[in-house]
């Protein structure tokens, strides 16, 4: 099934109901017990987000010709995974947040013991999730599927940059010799590891989604573009969170500034922070652009450049 | 290789330096970064347990006559879950221990933030190690681990057990009206998930660490094994809460009481949780013997037998 004559934002809509419909069937029942566990589960997963994981995920199956019901599946694991981090980032010993997606937060709606549980129980979720693949891919590919998100979620991951994250705390503006504390280089591995390793996941899982083994190109092109999109994806935050409001952003604006966390802005002001999210733009659509026309057998980078110009140009 | 002319002292020594050496290599270094992360990793996994998991994994391996060095790598994923749990569940948001296996909890030593970031990053750990098994496993094998593994570690497994046993506190010795608040079967049910469902995990994934499939029969025979073992593990655990004082536990003795936690004793008394702890044994060793004889071509069953009498007979 063709895709191509839709609209960006047919193609998103449809791609967004597919994703809240896998999410639905894989989450437990609402009155399955554990009933308060699941419940949480479902609070924190469903109803909310930009899904921009799952889409991702989609538009790099579309890339390699793959099969975008087995990617509905695969974004879905991403974005349990997503979600689950959410849940434990919100919590009192982390980043203390009430407010997430326009809503009281896990631990305030469940409870903290809860909460923990709700993201201990999204993680496995999200590899079974990957196991039932093992029905319509080769075992291989599933393998493939649990390792790249895996790695993707761990210590040299994502939570591992939560965990530098963590100790950026106060080091933001200036230091004690009046110098910025840290590096672009160092704020920039912190989070090519905290956002930017499950965005690119996201991507690298769209690519084997598909019964064939992705070419060596489709994986290069799609390894810088998901590099440098999960980077603009965390230059674009650290703007919104000192020119957007709350009420637009869905959860507490200004909240890096409060705990003095370094960011792009803070390192490199406002403008010079928006250009740098536009390079990085150019960068990722150039490099599916060039691999479209000359490896891909006319396979469409379209998804992948719309959602980059999403990334971009979003509100919220 | 046949182990056995090995005692089980010999073959349990064996099998937990395998085991640590496995854990040893699959850690991330300590002082690879972010390093305080990986400094708790290791905190929490290495130096400590009794490793029941994993030598489950290992007798299991040797009942179908499979690769003792993959369950090495399947038996370590679980201890890895294992750890994790037991990381969370210290914290102050849940049962707020501060002693654990001797030894201060990994967020009294690294703090909460950091503690929840050790959970978190042990879990993904444990599915990226049984994904590099696709190495040495078919790959249909890696994703029944895999399956296993979510499926025990998850809401309708371990965290969902723990969600029934935190809902569970204060209602352990007597009700309002006078009457015990629980009954065996639903302490029973939750005991099944929150302590059974790893223990039994931990045997069924060791059937599948060789390149054959295993019969349904030495699935059969496991299963009852690795329930039986599952609940007997949990009575022992409760028994030893009262009986055991917190130098010989190496973690804080009586504390099912203090929280009015419905446990065995409470709800049998210690007499009769002795007695029901040696039927279970009986029943497990019953259902390996038979398939031993009859249907496992002459494959040992003899250290599964010896890891259940270690369980109801241990003093720790």
């Amino acid at each position: 099934m063709t895709t191509l004559n839709q609209t960006f934002a047919e193609w998103t809509e449809q791609r967004l109901a597919q994703t809240e419909f896998a999410l639905d069937q894989t989450l437990p029942k609402a009155d399955q017990l554990p009933a308060v566990l699941h419940q949480g589960m479902r609070y924190a997963v469903l109803d909310g987000g930009k899904r921009i994981r799952p889409l991702l995920s989609y538009a790099a199956c579309e890339f390699v010709g793959g099969d975008a019901s087995v990617a509905a599946v695969a974004g879905s694991a991403v974005e349990m995974i997503h979600a689950y981090s959410l849940v434990h980032d919100d919590m009192p010993c982390m980043d203390n947040d009430v407010l997430r997606r326009g809503k009281p937060t896990v631990h305030v709606a469940f409870g903290e013991a809860n909460a923990m549980l709700v993201g201990d129980s999204l993680q496995p979720l999200a590899f079974e999730t990957l196991a039932e693949l093992a029905e319509r891919l080769p075992s291989s590919h599933v393998v493939q599927l649990v390792r790249l998100l895996a790695q993707a979620s761990g210590s040299l991951g994502m939570a591992g940059g939560q965990a530098i994250d963590l100790s950026m705390v106060g080091k933001g503006v200036v230091n004690s010799s009046g110098g910025i504390a840290i590096s672009q280089a160092e704020l920039e591995q912190m989070h090519l590891l905290k956002t930017g390793a499950l965005l690119r996941c996201a991507v690298m899982m769209g690519a084997w989604c598909q019964t064939n083994e992705p070419s060596a190109h489709q994986i290069n092109a799609l390894s810088i573009y998901s590099a440098a999109m999960g980077l603009a994806f965390q230059v674009v935050d650290d703007i919104l969170d000192v020119s957007a409001d709350t009420t637009t952003l869905g959860k507490t604006a200004g909240k890096d500034e409060q705990a003095n966390k370094p960011t792009y802005v803070s390192l490199l002001g406002l403008d010079a922070a928006k250009q740098f999210a536009q390079q990085l733009h150019q960068q990722a659509v150039a490099a599916i652009a060039q691999t479209d026309e000359e490896k891909n057998n006319g396979l469409s980078s379209r998804r992948l450049r719309e959602i980059a110009d999403l990334i971009v140009s979003r509100r919220s």
